[in-house]
């Protein structure tokens, strides 16, 4: 007998129908022979309305009470799943993240899982039950209620389908799988049958926001068969892997990109050891994720360097830059918003000299004007201005030979 | 330094400016220097919210699963409190049931509390912190989330007082006090300064519907001092100690009502040893609560068995009636609906013979009907007709001194 893992997000358990539909859903596997776990998110806009009910007491609030507030609303979906699978005859059992063993970090908001103890979730397992599991959260050594951050869900079910040794991991969304880019701007994006790891978590890190990045390094970590599908329709997802299966000899997997991008530069500073430590951990400190960073000497021996964050946290490091003038001794900073970043993805390209400088090309045709550049071993990412980014990615997407073929095109949009 | 446990009701947390209300009031009993222990209920309405949500999805919601829904409640609540305090300077921390050590039975929806392991809590107090706990749940041995049944957060109230041999336990609600008998229906009641345990225990089960009977015989069994006072005025409240203050010498403290009561009389019964075992295992069994039961042989030597119950249950114990007539061997079953429980009660009944009497005498002044009598060492109950209640409880209410003078009464109305 088999154990499959699954998760539904909020926009799957919205509402009482929802809820029952996946019911079926899961009664459907037990009835093929599966032990099957369902971890669950909260419904729709609830986490919203919690959300707004502790900004109307304080404008901070403190983060142990608001993983305590917010943890409420995947107790609230499990059990009314468990209510619906009842009503169809199928036994099941709920679990909180405690109940379930998931022990995290003692941090809150944006706890790591530590360990699984997955004991009381293969009991239930063993007597036959479906088991729904809060996603999200877990418990600290200390005992405190805590949370995973953003796509935490995501995690929880990668973590214990390791955990259960799980056959696969199947993450129901909004969209019938991953994409080649995103197909809300990209009319001609197609639908992958697999996708390495590494390919995604490229992706992920990049903003294609179908999984959570940690979710996909929990999942090629632990080697779990991760399957991204659609819980709307009964259509083949995507599945992620540790080798994708070289569909046509892909050298670009997938294209990723975001807006809201904000070049900073700071001119002129020490060129002393310590310099970028010492600017960049003024920025964490603050909680600001710098995402670019290029570092580059003046014909006097002084440091110029860039690098790029999210637009809305602008004012935030302009504050900080400015108010440590003293220590940084620079002599200007200026930035640049309005910027987007455009990134290609693909394991082929290790092997492959001259796919950045393939990139380059693509955009100068285009005459989009590239402001910075970064690369890893299966990325090429480039800022471009936010106005020219559609364009840039659409040329791209043809160049490297992902654009749908009329037939996978119909089926794409269907998804 | 003493410490204080405080409960506040569903209404008193009803929203975000009542919240911010409770925290003030918890942050002017530390600055005291009390030590806060404050048990909260789920905010207004929203128990009710999640019941209909269950309710949309099953007729018959599984007990364990609706604790596991349910719960969310008070841990929603407890959050929020916190996070009003942290607004006003003032250090705290939320627990759920689990967290602050509630041990039940491994019962669902009307759990008794087993043990109560405060270390936890206690540990807080002592770093200097207000502790908001959960009310009306715990955890079972196995680790189940269980809940109190009605009135639950009451008895968490209490049981943490006992357990953190707290000085006094008060239940903030929304009356003053405990009246000598219901002022919506009486307008001479007035608020008794203090009341023993087991006059409240009484009034309690009578239907008073201050306190929960549990609560009120957990803090009688470990001595706690328990008070009921209003959320919204800073008046004095009712004290419920062992021996209450003697209030002009009173032989009655107070009167109880209630209405919907039914009475089904079972008329020849054979004359066996289990004839009432029988029949009230069977009524029991499918959860029909019976309060006052009267056995009368016949001239024949058989059994006629009267007793009362809540009219919402008529229906159904007319059923377990009808179709266990072939067990049961009696003759013709009637029932009499529209009647209501007019109650005295008093700890100085026992030391004053002719009460009973007295209240009889009463109610036949004002020619009331007495179907059924029930006495205990301190109460004497009479079932009347529905539309004779308030007549009846008024001229007891005078009879026995319980009226408020002028100036007694313009308190009550403020209260």
């Amino acid at each position: 007998m088999t154990t499959v893992v699954q998760k539904f997000g909020g926009t799957s358990v919205g509402d009482v129908t929802k809820i029952k539909r996946v019911a079926k859903k899961i009664k459907r596997k037990m009835d093929d022979g599966q032990k099957v776990v369902t971890v669950v998110s909260a419904m729709g806009k609830s986490t919203d309305k919690l959300v707004e009910l502790a900004n109307d007491i304080t404008d901070s609030p403190d983060p142990r009470e608001m993983d305590m507030l917010l943890t409420t609303g995947e107790q609230v979906t499990i059990s009314l799943v468990v209510m619906a699978l009842k009503e169809l005859g199928v036994d099941a059992v709920s679990l909180t993240g405690w109940q379930a063993g998931i022990e995290t970090e003692d941090v809150h908001q944006d706890a790591r899982i530590t360990d699984i103890k997955a004991e009381n979730v293969q009991k239930h397992l063993d007597e036959g039950k479906a088991v729904l599991v809060a996603g999200f959260q877990g418990i600290s050594a200390s005992g405190n209620i805590t949370t995973l951050g953003r796509g935490g869900s995501d995690t929880t079910a990668v973590a214990l389908a390791a955990a259960l040794e799980a056959e696969t991991c199947s993450i129901y969304t909004d969209v019938t799988g991953v994409f080649t880019a995103d197909p809300r701007y990209v009319k001609k994006a197609r639908k992958l049958d697999s996708i390495a790891y590494d390919e995604m978590l490229e992706l992920a890190n990049l903003g294609a926001g179908v999984l959570h990045p940690r979710a996909v390094e929990f999942a090629k970590n632990y080697n779990v068969s991760l399957i991204v599908r659609s819980s709307m329709e009964d259509v083949e997802g995507t599945l992620v892997e540790e080798e994708a299966t070289m569909e046509q000899n892909l050298v670009v997997r997938g294209l990723a990109f975001e807006e809201n991008v904000t070049k900073i530069t700071i001119e002129r500073l020490p060129n002393r050891y310590d310099t970028m430590s010492v600017l960049f951990t003024l920025l964490a400190e603050k909680g600001i994720n710098v995402d670019i960073i290029i570092q580059q000497m003046t014909a006097d021996h002084g440091l110029n360097v860039s690098f790029s964050i999210d637009t809305a946290n602008l004012g935030k490091a302009l504050d900080i830059i400015h108010d440590n003038k003293a220590e940084l001794c620079y002599s200007t900073v200026r930035h640049e918003s309005s910027l987007a970043k455009v990134s290609i993805v693909g394991s082929g390209m290790v092997s492959n000299p001259g796919v950045a400088a393939n990139m380059f090309k693509v955009l100068a045709e285009q005459e989009v004007a590239i402001k910075m550049v970064s690369t890893s071993e299966i990325a090429v990412s480039a800022v471009v201005p936010e106005e020219t980014m559609v364009k840039a990615v659409e040329a791209l997407h043809a160049y490297f030979d992902l654009d749908a073929k009329e037939k996978e095109k119909i089926e794409a949009v269907k998804g």
